[in-house]
């Protein structure tokens, strides 16, 4: 219970003070679990991307876990499974390298309200898929059938997909964003889609407030609505990696759940303006344009097209934008860092016509 | 994927032949993603308790994932949320001692079907409290709220509890029973009630073919039902560290899904006879004379009253049930080991009248 934050309290409409208690608790009590020196020793506070136990001879475990999400409800509306888990692996192997880790091993868990074996063996497919990219061996792993604890988009259908992830570290290397400083810029590694978040928000848009089916072809996907949603999630690790090894990043950043406010999650009091951010793509722009959803909320919930921020001294931008484009990925500059600590500004582009400022939790107009 | 022996697929009913060409090709799949040496090898092929992955200097690092199953669903029915998570945490690090880990640290993933922060609270004790039992710290975790993904007993009330749990271990270290040698002593580690294995078979005994509810009260348990299936699973760490550390075991057999077929994992070829097993406690007692469960099918499913076996040669059998009983678990010989591969021979007593034998998949009269 560590990515902590309380964005599930805050997405479920719970009262936010009763959950932000609960959370202290919560995480108070885990804490007592961590011994305080020696092998074992937890070497970061909660709400990191992945938390890093100290291994012998100066090493680093890295360890975190993450799931598709209601992504696998996509899956089974169009009746395949051999991508998702790409999106399983991508979800936690992109938080394990924001720690500066090179991941290891991971496990995947795999929920299912009836077994069917051709639905796991499609699965596999892309767990393997997504594994290989990262480097990263998956030598186990558990698969429950829970009746009653699972369900799905049809009576049978039902699965949840998760994975926990580790990797490796070592102590003095590990990379948590205490290095940025103001004048870095921050390249964005372009995402390939909505990546495997904030599902649950576009399939109410999608099919619930625009009527439409997973069938439903969209001329600006230039595809279907359900294969759009399905694309899997890109694997930044490749890239990452590289730019770890070459020590030239201070600090890196996925854009996962809460969008652009991850950025605030660097450890350095700092803050960000986006100014040249890459176009909107198109799923996003169909949310704001037909689903009428506030271009500002956007922001705080999806990837926008950029999925991974790598933040560099403003002398070594042009080497992590080549890096990047080397691995296949489209890359850019798309800020700088600020010394308004929190705050993440986006000033406006054809997207957004009016500047956006967050104000820790969500954006607004400035 | 790796624990992945067929249970899910026979639990189903599943076309046995079809699941195990799916497994077969799940398994050979997930194989290529094992780096062949150095760090990062993988050294134990699918199917043991745990899966190690290669350190450097020697170390090995041990993985493993595993959930409470359908117990959340008695949870729910009880309001009862502070001890599931030592469930969670048991029947992870009670299979990681099985390949001669250490706990070192374990991330939970609770999928939520709606979020309410103080049955999170209430989780996190009991995650707090086997982590401590264990000896492992819970660094980090995910919650992830998913409608239409998790369902329960009631709407709202779904959730369900996972983990990944890592341990350490010299790559010289580790156990998987390939010493076992026929002639060795079969110690047994009682159990404290059902754990957590078996819960939608108990679920359709007591609640739909007995018409219980988890309010009625049994005279045997002197408690409710739901009280009983609750009880929170034993950890056997302490004894099995105990005994590993003292070099005192040739091989740890957690009698956990598939109850005493869980004794053929052992590596080396051998068989097992179990004639002197405690008594059988009263949840599987009612489960046969009042349920109808046939006698032989709970040998294969439960823990029948033993958690943990503990093999060990003869000269070191007292030594080891002293150290279990100091750790304040009962403990007795319960058997030996034989040169019938592959076998466990359950002899009469008073609750199996005729002996029993296993087929590789049940268990059935000699």
């Amino acid at each position: 219970m560590a990515d902590e934050n309380s964005d599930a309290y805050q997405a479920a409409g719970v009262d936010v003070a009763q959950a932000e208690n609960a959370l202290t608790r919560i995480t108070k009590r885990l804490r007592t679990t961590w011994p305080e020196s020696g092998p074992g020793r937890v070497a970061l506070d909660f709400g990191k991307y992945a938390n890093i136990v100290e291994l012998a001879g100066g090493q680093g475990l890295a360890i975190c876990a993450d799931g598709v999400g209601t992504k696998a409800l996509i899956a089974q509306m169009l009746g395949k499974y051999d991508t998702i888990g790409i999106d399983c692996v991508a979800m936690n192997v992109n938080d394990l390298v924001c720690v500066g880790a090179k991941p290891l091993s991971l496990v995947d868990y795999i929920a299912v309200e009836r077994t069917d074996p051709t639905v796991l063996d499609q699965i596999s497919i892309g767990l393997t898929d997504g594994a290989v990219q990262s480097g990263a061996s998956i030598p186990g792993g558990e698969i429950a059938e829970m009746p009653g604890v699972i369900t799905g988009w049809k009576p049978g259908l039902g699965f949840d997909l998760a994975a926990m992830a580790t990797g490796t570290v070592a102590l003095d290397a590990v990379n948590v964003g205490a290095d940025v400083a103001p004048g870095d810029v921050v390249v964005g590694i372009g995402s390939n889609g909505i990546h495997s978040n904030g599902m649950t928000l576009a399939r109410k848009v999608f099919f619930d407030d625009l009527g439409m089916t997973a069938d439903s072809q969209i001329a600006d996907f230039g595809r279907s609505v359900g294969e759009e949603l399905l694309e899997p999630t890109f694997i930044y690790v490749g890239e990452s990696v590289d730019v770890l090894d070459q020590n030239l990043v201070t600090g890196l950043i996925h854009i996962t759940g809460e969008g652009f406010l991850n950025l605030t999650r660097v450890e350095a009091p700092v803050g960000f303006v986006l100014d040249t951010l890459p176009d909107v793509p198109a799923v996003f722009r169909v949310m704001a344009d037909q689903g009428g959803v506030p271009r500002s909320d956007l922001y705080g919930i999806y990837n926008m097209g950029v999925g991974m921020g790598l933040i560099t001294r403003p002398e070594n931008a042009d080497a992590v934008v080549a890096l990047a484009k080397s691995r296949g990925k489209p890359a850019q500059v798309i800020g700088t860092v600020t010394a308004e600590p929190g705050t993440v500004r986006i000033t406006s582009n054809a997207f957004t016509p009016v500047d956006l400022v967050n104000d820790g939790k969500t954006f607004r107009p400035a």
